[in-house]
């Protein structure tokens, strides 16, 4: 099976047996992404180059369960989301306009 | 192929045809996951019954994306870490303790 | 008058003028100061030396702006709160043991 | 003296004290201020009714004591960045556009 759909299996599987969908509302949801992802900016709050890599590998595998949430109870075919979102970003970001800046689109 | 290995492969060419590798470092990487965990935010920031779709799956697009990017750069297998996270929240929060509560495993 | 009480009552003048108190739960200001906080982030984003001044003041402002109305929804005294958590970050972190280091307390 | 004159004294003793000024970089601020913001949000992650008063304060008052040290780095008078971009916002934002609605500027 493909992978994205094993972790989809596993993640709501975790939860059901918590009987925790009654929290994961999308706003909740998103508040926890949020919080997850600063959790993982903590790793390089005030030393960029050495940070320690099992807990930015904890903290980023939150990130993506709960992004994986959202996209469940959102129905949300991640990969599907993902390219249709390149595909917008390559728009603003041409290659010849953005190659090697780091410029944002609006002021490119 | 499978799907996580399809989106690295697409992530990874989108900045190299950008000459963006250079950008990424894991601190840039992490900031920009939590600014983009934020934009999601933002979609249920005064109304968290109504937000809009599409905003949602743009802004939740670009978290995936650069957690993905974050895995490429540090050479994570992301079913791995998600999949070894799991189990270490497992312990956190046993089925017996945690079910139907969403209090903080240090309250439990 | 003090500058704090001044600032209070022109943000609470603000918001009635507009009607905005309705919105304004204590959780949805929670939300804007993380949102206005990333917005301050993306000011280094991808460059951390090289910020625009001019919008690292207005998304400090915006942040601070949802601080003092928090404080006002909660009742909070501003100086008196910072004063009693620098005591509590006082007690953390000892002179004799946090001198010139960047390390967290429950690792010092 | 004035209250935010205090504050801006007592914090910038508080770091002096313990030599953390050379990690505090506009950009590891920013970093903290999300970091700290997000602590706060925590205090409304599942429950955006019940929270503890008192982390709420503790975290509202770290936010503030980043803030303040950011304004301190960049010679920024608190005040007037407050009341400057207040005065933006009123533009954005008129009265009889605005009133009684939480809709963002560029789609009221």
């Amino acid at each position: 099976m493909d992978s994205l759909e094993i972790l989809k299996q596993e993640i709501d599987q975790f939860n059901k047996e918590r009987d925790w969908d009654q929290f994961h509302s999308p706003a909740n949801l998103a508040k926890s992404i949020s919080i997850e992802a600063n959790e993982l900016l903590e790793c390089f709050q005030w030393d960029e180059e050495h940070y320690d890599i099992n807990e930015v590998k904890e903290e980023l595998a939150d990130v993506f369960n709960y992004c994986i949430q959202m996209s469940n109870k959102l129905n949300f075919d991640i990969k599907e989301i993902i390219e249709w979102k390149l595909a917008i970003t390559a728009k603003k970001y041409p290659v010849e306009k953005a190659k090697g800046k780091s410029t944002k689109y609006n002021k490119l």
